[in-house]
Formats: structure tokens, C-alpha cells, sequence
């Protein structure tokens, strides 16, 4: 059973389904296509709003096409120090935008804290020719922390970035679990609350490969389409990343699929928390959990084949997803416990039972 | 009936099948899967050596992100005027490289010329501060006239290209086109021939998303992980890409697709070739066809709803498939007659009917 | 004697006094000095219109930062072939602007033709996602071939490119020289014709190194301040890259060297003629000449000490300067008879003693 | 009285001397002239070791073009928050690198710690496809808090930056500040310690634009010829660089200098340390002083006409020159003790009176 990552799982079958119907006859390629056309209407009609939607295959794609049209090379991107844009895309967003920094603003949970974001904007220096300059609010929807910015958080944060002249971006590789967790709609935590770029993601939730780029402004997405040809993320055969994104829209089965791996999360979390070992680092908000475990259970979990990364210190990630079975859940648990037995007893416990 | 592109086909159904039979249980992310491992085996068996190999999911990305392994920043990139990184790219090499200069080099029938090369490199100025370096020549297998290099002419280029220190790069968006044109090995018209870096195009010949950098030398092909991680290329699930190209291999495929396609072209050639107003640019070898024909025809054809790419001037570019119909050539052929009809006679018909 | 470049001289006796008195007391830096200050208001006297102008220390940063506020990284810039942009500068204006694509167009003399720029443009695929973007025109003032666009020449090829919705660069290295071959105004030569943004050149006609880049719109402008200090041309000690500029702009000091070094070229010219076997390969209108010669007069000539810059196929260069010599001139020329003198009569000559 | 930076400094006459001397004759260009070939063996000389020297004009250019010979753009250099390449260049290193990341290593008094340094190294995840590749380390001598690596210090970062086969460079813009202070040799701080690249600034310290990039390994040196051009930096007038650098280094004059300017560092220090209101950030042992101030002072000091750097919260910075004069200190410190005269005393004083 393997927690490694939301990207183990394969293709849910209803987009499955979709890309073998997609393949019937000709299509003009490169977005020419009745699926792609249709596409972008239903993204209008599931945020509420116009938008110019670009789709591509890839996370980092997705992050790093829409923030090279945010920034000049000599710009400065806000971000979380744990933002995927900046440790775990290998800096594509500094390639993408031909050499802009992400300037990282600490916070707890993951995420970006407003207070400290305006201390940063306030000393920026926006018009100082030493300094690069201000370009971008970057936050992630969920968080890599397996956190979800409430609404009055991201408009906060957001009231900030328009204050000082900049857009918002949001990563929402995430944002089905962030969603269902909020209760929200789609534009409420968006575009309403001051997000002007989307990076939406469907691969991490039954897609094969597809996130959809989302413009809540025609102008700022102007120069994508040829910074997106340019980057080698035109599909020729675009029809089958446009297949899955509206598959994966079709009957709210995105939300389906994410209220599934968000419960599938919640049930490892209060198994967890019933351990007497065992120490959720954040609040358990989508669909990761990070939990601190003494090593010996860890490597009793990995003996008995259980899959999911582990950093030095006894921490390891658990990711659930759309597929995740609640047996799985409850195997892992069993597991947890009777290797947990086998250690000493918590402190705690010990003052208890004398 | 459409024949704009090669890319206007959807997936062949042997690939559609392995893509839906790669779906099954969970796979480690970023290409730590089964598939991939087992697919850089297949393709050191075809290519009969030891070879590092990258899925990517489109042309673009595979050229681009070989040459930025070739060139560094202030390299020259030999080429063809009308190669696809010359001009169908949007600038991706100039991107991917960091600006590295595409130095064209004029041809008959869209190929280098051997003698033309030599001449350029040995004026080009290496070492010299003020010129951008020799750094790479890159040639397009089959051509974008719809020709094919002969082995003779592979080497040829090699030997100059290897004479000044330089690597050969092939993009192979339609090899399989070029191979079963020539009869030839896979190994022959490659790294025998000098190639060191192979843009192993599928995506035009029955695949969804997918082409293959091979490099024949594990040196060259050092920082292309970081390059495609970096530029939003690597896959999550990247066994969707393996499993294309694993189908498109099996039991020679990928050959007989383009043997289909090769044979339309040539239905196509022959019957244009019959037409009194026809004339083919280039010599068919592949799966492209280049046809200057009168202005009426082609309004005459588009009318009959045929699809395919008009230049001003009268020529245009007709390409078939894996998945072309004898009876969708018969067609095309039946209606150019028919349009034809209604034109003056040729002047050569007119002296012969006198 | 040395003919091999405009830049084998060194400074003007009064731009050196210049930066002697330039050292008097302390200065802000980065351009808010009292010289610099001065410097922009004397240059909108010189070219009658306001300016915005950034003072750099060589060419190739001026063209190339110039440019890279023209062009988008996936712009086209069209120039000659021959143009010191394209095959001088190491790939500069690629890297400064983020990979963009110089696209070259073949002209008579040096120059870009305005119909072969029209043909092109035309022709370029403006919005089509495929291609590179038409972004910007350049010219060289004077050419690289020693010769001089005419007010009538810059005028029609400024009206195709502003009629394609792009700017005109004008890259004037030696733009003293064309100024006073044609004997009009800055203004008229650049703005009034259609310049929207200009290499102004002193180095090359006597100061250390120092040039302009002027924008003749305020809005072009923009980013450049912020480009100009991320390419490290940003100078901390500015006044004494504009006391070179206020120097050289003194008085008309510029035109009465460039005065000089065009009459030391017609000297050149005038005497080279006289020669039985010379053949001066363009017209010379400013400061440079490109002579054929026989292989042993050249030879001689090096023998003799004379230094020039020499290609294969016995063509040669000479550059004159702001300081070049009329004895020198006679010396040069009077050892190019004497090595003539020695070689076989040329055939016109022989038919004529007969 | 000007103590802004050591930038409003002119030229020091020696050095102003050595351009008028050096503007005699013709000299080729692009450092193939008899003053350049000299300086890389005076280099050499001063060094104890080969060197491959390149002059170039400002210190952002000599920092960033050297890390882009040691970066690849996917790489991370590690510095500290404070680096000048860090805040003070607009992104200069991101842009000649194409992308590479600074990662940022806090430190007490402007100085990289060897031990967060290992940790960091330790974690940095080489060879991880997903994060950008540890590539260099960076250190400023003098830091940019007026401060001095010891020999230890150095020596201790430089081991660790080896053990994990990184290049160490050095900022060292003001470097002869930092070599006076320590009494060592120049070999001793840099390359027997384990530096392998050297910014070796002159403009902030008597010359008018001038700065040397060392590199102590001829390899590390190959692409920098390139890169310099096609940054243009790479001066045509070369020997006027080179001369600044000849006339700085002879007679040890550049250590005269910053013998001096140290000197009037100390001056300052002490007469601020006598003040009671006074508070000194960091230790002085370069040429910089960072101060604590009340408002009040502060205000009296620029309304008597000094210039300096001033912060929100009471800092100022006071650099000296190789051209302070110790009556502008007597002066300045004069001033100061007036304007904290009129203040409340300080707590301490008043319970001393009590």
C-alpha cells in the first residue's frame, strides 16, 4: 500500500473513458478542437466568471508559464519557503521567467503569513534600480503542509498584493481537496477573494497528466500562448489533455474525488492521533498528513511494505487519493499500533500508571 | 477528410490499450516505474547499443531539451532555414538554451548539404571572442520537404560535424518515416552513421504525447534530467508516457504505421502525378507531399471539404497516417480530377491535341 | 601605422581632459551626479526633442540592452546579415533578451532593402503561436560595410516597420560618420525619419568608452533602468562615463573628429583608386573601406608594418580615426604602388601599352 | 563631507595618471595590448600563483559573471541574505547564470557560518531531480557589514564548500580592506585558503571602473571569454582598464589606499564609541560602519550637511575612502557630539550623576 504521493495512483476510470471517446475521428490540432473549445466555457461556468484557460500537462508547467507572464526577469515572486515553485521544481519558475527570484516570507502551517508579507512589501524597494522588483504573490491552495487557506486568508493576502501593485497567483495542484474543505465555491476562494492567475490542478486527483492555467483577466494572459508554444507544452494532439479536464469537471466528480482522499486523510489522522506515539505536525486540512513517529515504527511500517517518504528526525508524509481504501487506511493503522506496542511506553503513560 | 497533419489522427488502438492497461495498481512517480525501466532496455535492443533515454511528451521538448544539453549559451546550432526548430518552434531552442543562435544553412529538398556545412564551419570563427561558438548541427529526419537523408548523406554530415568537434542531433519527429523509407537499421541511419542525440518522434505516427530523446553517448546526456525537470518536462505519472511508447515499439508497430503512411503518400504521389495542372515540389519519401496546383483546384478541393495546408502562390502540403484510408486517397484524387476538369488545358495538352 | 580598427586609438586629448576635470570632489553615484544631470538635457538640445538617455560603456551593451527592451523573449529582430548584432556580439542581444531570434534579411551594401523587410513582414506570421513574433527593426549607422543609409532609405524602411506595429533600433557605433557624410541633423536622420531608439557611439570616434542609448519615447524606456543594473552596466562612478559624453558632444567636437576620419577615408579611397590593382568593394561614405587586393601587395603591405584585418579571397579592411594621420594615409598608400609595382601589369594595363 | 560610500570618491591621482600615460599611440584592442599582457603577470606575481585574469568594469559584472562560469542554471549558490549579489545587483547573478538560485544562509555580522553552511550542504538534495543543484558558494571580503573573514573562517568554509565539490568565490569589492585588516598575504585569504574565484574590486577604492575576476584554476576559466563578450564587458579599449589595475597594484599602492581608509574607519569608530547616545552594529574592521543613532542626531548631522545612508529605525551607514581626510572625521564627529548634546541624556549617565 503506498502513501508516497497523490501521483502514485493512476487515471480514474471516468477519465479513462473519456480520452478512449476522445479518439474518435480528426482533430484540428494545437487546441483547435471541439472538446478544447467546449473546455473553457465550462470553466467559465464553473467559477462564475470569464476566464482565458490554457491547459498543460504538467504542475511546474502550469506554475512556472503563468508566473513568467506575471514577472519581468528582474522581478521578485512572494512565496512560502515550502512552496513547490520554489523547492520542488527544480527552478523552473527562475528559468520560465528568465532569471526573477522567489523571495521566500516564513509562516507556520505553510503557509504565508499577511503581516509578514506587508513587512516585506513595505521594505521592497519597488523602484530601486539595485533591487529587483516587486512582481508576484505566489500561495498554494491546498498548502504543502496538507493546510487550506480560509477565505478571510487568502483576502487578506490578497488585499496586500493588489495594495502594492501586484497579482496574485495561486498553485492549486491541490485545490479540489482545499475546496472541499472550505465548503466554498470555486470563484469564492478565487477571483472573489483577489486571485488573478489559477494553477488548477487535476493530475494529483485521477487525471493522467493535465492542470488547466486560469485567467481571471484577458490581459494578463496575453503572452502565454506563445511562451506556453515556445516552452515546448502545446500539445499538438491537445484534445486528450482537454478530454481529461472536462471529464474530470463533468458532474463535480473533481470534488467527488477529493472529498473521497480528504475523508480518506481524515480517517489516518484520528487513527493517528489515538496512538500514544505518534504526533501530527499540522492540522490535517486535505489530503497529506505529516506525522512525527519514533523510527522504530517506521521501520517496522516499511518492513511490513507500507510506502511513504521519510526525512531525517522521525517525520514521515502520507498522501491519500481518489482511490484510497478505507482497508488501506485501516491496515496502515493496525500496523502503526503493533509497532507501537513494542516500545516503551510514553512518558505520559508511565506518571499515569504508577 | 483531413490532411493537414499527422497530428490531426487521434492513437492507434494498440497504444490506447496500453494506456489503459498501464492503469492498473499504483506506480512510483517521476519514472521510478516498471515500464519506464523495462522501455530504455527496448530501445538499447532496437537501436542495438547502450542508450540514455527521456520520454517527453511532445517534439518541441524533445529537440529543444537535446540541444540545451549541446550548446551552451553563446553556441551556434546548425540547420536547415525550414527545419522545425528554425521556425515551428516559437524560438524553443533559443529558450531552452539560453539564447544560443540558430545558424541556417540553406539546402535543396529541405536537407543540409554536406559541402555547405563544411564551408560554414570552417569560416565560423571558433575560438574567436566576438562569434558566437560552434556548438552543434542538427538535421531533421525525414525532412520538412517530405524527403529523407540517404545513409550516404547522415554520414557525410557526421563526418564535417565530428571533423569541427561537433555533435549531430537528428530530430526524428517522423523517423519511422525516414527508416522504412531507406530499408534501412535503426542502428545504420543513427549512431553508425554519427548521430549522437536522436529526437525519437511517435506522437505523429500513432501515439497520444510521446517522443523519446535517445543519446548514444551517457556523457551528453548528464544534465538533461535536471534540464527536463527544470522546464516542466517530467511526468508524475510518467508511466503513461512509457507505455506509449512500450505499445508503439511492440512487435515493430511503430514501423508498420509508417509503412501504411509512406504507402498512402506514394497512392497520392502517383495519382497527382497523372493530373495535367500537378506538380510535386519534393520527392515523396515519406509521408509528406508538397503540390503546387492551380488556384482553382485547390478552392475546388477545400470546397469538397478536404483539409490541408494552403501557401500563398498555389502549393500545398498534404500529409498522411498510421490511420489514412486507401479510399480517403481515392477520394482526393477522384475530386483534384474533377476540379481539374473545368480548367483551361494545359499548354503541353494543347499542343498534343492540335 | 595601424588601419586595423577605429578602436586602436585611444582618447581624445579633450574628452582625457574632460575626465581629469570630472575628479574634482565627491559625486553621488549611479547617475545622480550633477555631469549626468546635465548630459540628458544637453543631448535633447543636440537631437531638438526630449530624450531619455543611459549612458553605457560599449556598444554591445548599448544594442543589445536597447534591444531587450524592444523585443519579448520570443520576439524576432530583423537585421542585415552582416550587422554587428548578428555575428559581433557573441550572441548579446539573444542573452539580454532572453533567447528572442535575430532574423536576418540580405541588402546590397550593408543595408537592409525596405522591400525585402516588407516581403519579410509580411510574410512573418504576426499572432500565429508557431513562430517567433515580429518585435523590432535594426539598422547600423553607418553600415558595416562603410557606407551610409540616406534620409530617404531610413525614412522607407522606418514606415514598413512602424506600419507592422514594431520600433526601429538604429545601431549608431559610428553614427558621427553618417551624420556628416549626409550633412543633416541628428534629428533629422533619427526621430523626424522614423528612429525610435538609438546606439549613439563615441567610443569609436575618440572617447574611452562610453556610448548612449537614447529613447526617443519616454515609455520604451521603462524597464531599461532596471535592465541596465542586472547586466552589470550600471556604472557606481557615472560621471565619468558622461564627462566623456558632455566632452564629446562639446563644441561639435564629435562631428569635427568624424569630420576628419571621413576625410582621411577619401583620401584612402581617392589614392587606392589611382591603383592598378585595387578594387574598392563598396562606396565609401564614412570611415571604414574594404579594398581588394593582390595576395602580395597585402602581404607587403603587413611586411611594411601596416596592421588591417585581412580575409581569405585578398579583401582587407582599413578604418581611419578622429587622430589618423594624412602622412600616414601617404605612407599607406605609397607602399601599396610600391608593392604593386612589382607584380605583373594588370590585363587592362597590358592592352593599353601594347 | 560625503560618507555615502566609497563610490563618491573620484579617481585617486596615481591612477588618473596612469590612464593620461596610457592614452599614448595605437594599442589593439580587446586586451591583445602590451598593458593587459603585463597586468596578468603582475597578477600572478602578487598572488604567488597563475592566474587567469579578466578586468572588467563593475563589480556586478565581475560577481556575476564569474558565478556564471561556476553555476549551471539549474544550480544554487549559497550566500548570505545580506550578499551584495544577494540585494544589491537586481538579480545580476540570476541573469548571467540564466536562472541558478541564491539560497540565502543567515549569519551573525554579515558572515556565512561553516556550520550552517554544512547543514544546509548536507540536505541540499544533490542529485535530486526536483531541487536545483548545489553549484558555488559566495562569500563577501570585506562582508557587506563592514566586517572580516578571518583565515580560519575562511579556510572552514572553503573545506566544507570542497567536501561537497563546490567552487568557493569571493566578493571581493572591497578586498584590499579586508587584506589590510588581517596583515595577511593576498595568497594566504584566497587560494592557499581554498578560494577559487575572486572578484578583485579596484572602483571602490581609488580606481574610476575597474575590477579583476581571478580565477586560481585555468579550467574554471574556459567559458568566461565568451560570456564576458557576450555580456558586453568585454571593453575594445581594453588597456584603459588595464591600466587602472596596473597603477592600483604598483608600489602597493591599492594597500596604501586601504591602509587609509581603515585608518579613518577607526577614527570614526572610536570618536562614536566615546558618544554616548552612539552604538556601533558590528565590529569595524573594514571601512564600513554601521551606527545606531538617535533621530534627533541623525537629523542634525544631514542638516549640517553630512551625507550618509540612513534607515528606518535609527541606523546609518559611514563609509570612508582612500581620499577621507581626518578633518572630515575630526568634523563629522564634532558635529555629532553638538547634536547629542542638546538630547536627554542617556539612563546611565543619569544614574552616574545622581
Amino acid at each position: 500500500m503506498n502513501f508516497s504521493s497523490d501521483n502514485v495512483s493512476g487515471v480514474a476510470p471516468e477519465i479513462m473513458a473519456a480520452l478512449v471517446a476522445a479518439n474518435e475521428g480528426a482533430a484540428m490540432p494545437y487546441g483547435d478542437d471541439a472538446i478544447t473549445r467546449r473546455l473553457e466555457a465550462r470553466f467559465a461556468e464553473v467559477f462564475e466568471t470569464e476566464v482565458v484557460m490554457f491547459p498543460v500537462a504538467t504542475g511546474s508547467a502550469a506554475n512556472a508559464l503563468a508566473l513568467s507572464v506575471l514577472s519581468p526577469p528582474y522581478g521578485a515572486i512572494y512565496c512560502h519557503p515550502d512552496a513547490h515553485i520554489n523547492i520542488d521544481e527544480c527552478g523552473a519558475p527562475e528559468f520560465f521567467t528568465a532569471g526573477a527570484k522567489l523571495v521566500t516570507l516564513p509562516g507556520d502551517h505553510g503557509k504565508l503569513s499577511a503581516s509578514t508579507l506587508e513587512t516585506c512589501l513595505a521594505g521592497a524597494g519597488a523602484g530601486v534600480v539595485h533591487h529587483v522588483q516587486p512582481a508576484a504573490v505566489s500561495l498554494t491552495q491546498a498548502t504543502e503542509a496538507g493546510t487550506v487557506y480560509s477565505l478571510e486568508e487568502v483576502e487578506a493576502i490578497a488585499q496586500i498584493t493588489h495594495h502594492h501593485g501586484l497579482p496574485l497567483h495561486m498553485d492549486g495542484a491541490r485545490f479540489a481537496n482545499a475546496l472541499v474543505h472550505l465548503g466554498c465555491t470555486p470563484a469564492e476562494i478565487t477571483w472573489k477573494a483577489g486571485v488573478d492567475v489559477l494553477s488548477f490542478g487535476a493530475t494529483k486527483n485521477g487525471a493522467m497528466a493535465a492542470e488547466a492555467v486560469l485567467f481571471f483577466s484577458k490581459d494578463a494572459a496575453q503572452t502565454f500562448h506563445f511562451r506556453r508554444k515556445r516552452a515546448g507544452h502545446l500539445f499538438s494532439k491537445m484534445r486528450f489533455l482537454s478530454a481529461q479536464l472536462e471529464a474530470y469537471l463533468e458532474g463535480d466528480r473533481w470534488l467527488t474525488y477529493a472529498t473521497h482522499s480528504n475523508h480518506m486523510a481524515q480517517l489516518l489522522a484520528e487513527g493517528l492521533k489515538a496512538l500514544p506515539h505518534a504526533e501530527l505536525c499540522f492540522p490535517v486540512q486535505a489530503n497529506e498528513l505529516f506525522v512525527k513517529l519514533p523510527d522504530a515504527v517506521i521501520d517496522g511500517l516499511l518492513a511490513s511494505g507500507f510506502r511513504f517518504y521519510r526525512w531525517a528526525g522521525g517525520t514521515i508524509r502520507l498522501v491519500t487519493a481518489f482511490n484510497t481504501k478505507p482497508e488501506d487506511i485501516a491496515a496502515f493503522l493496525e500496523a502503526a499500533r503493533q509497532h507501537s506496542k513494542s516500545l516503551e511506553p510514553v512518558e505520559g503513560a508511565i506518571a499515569l500508571s504508577v
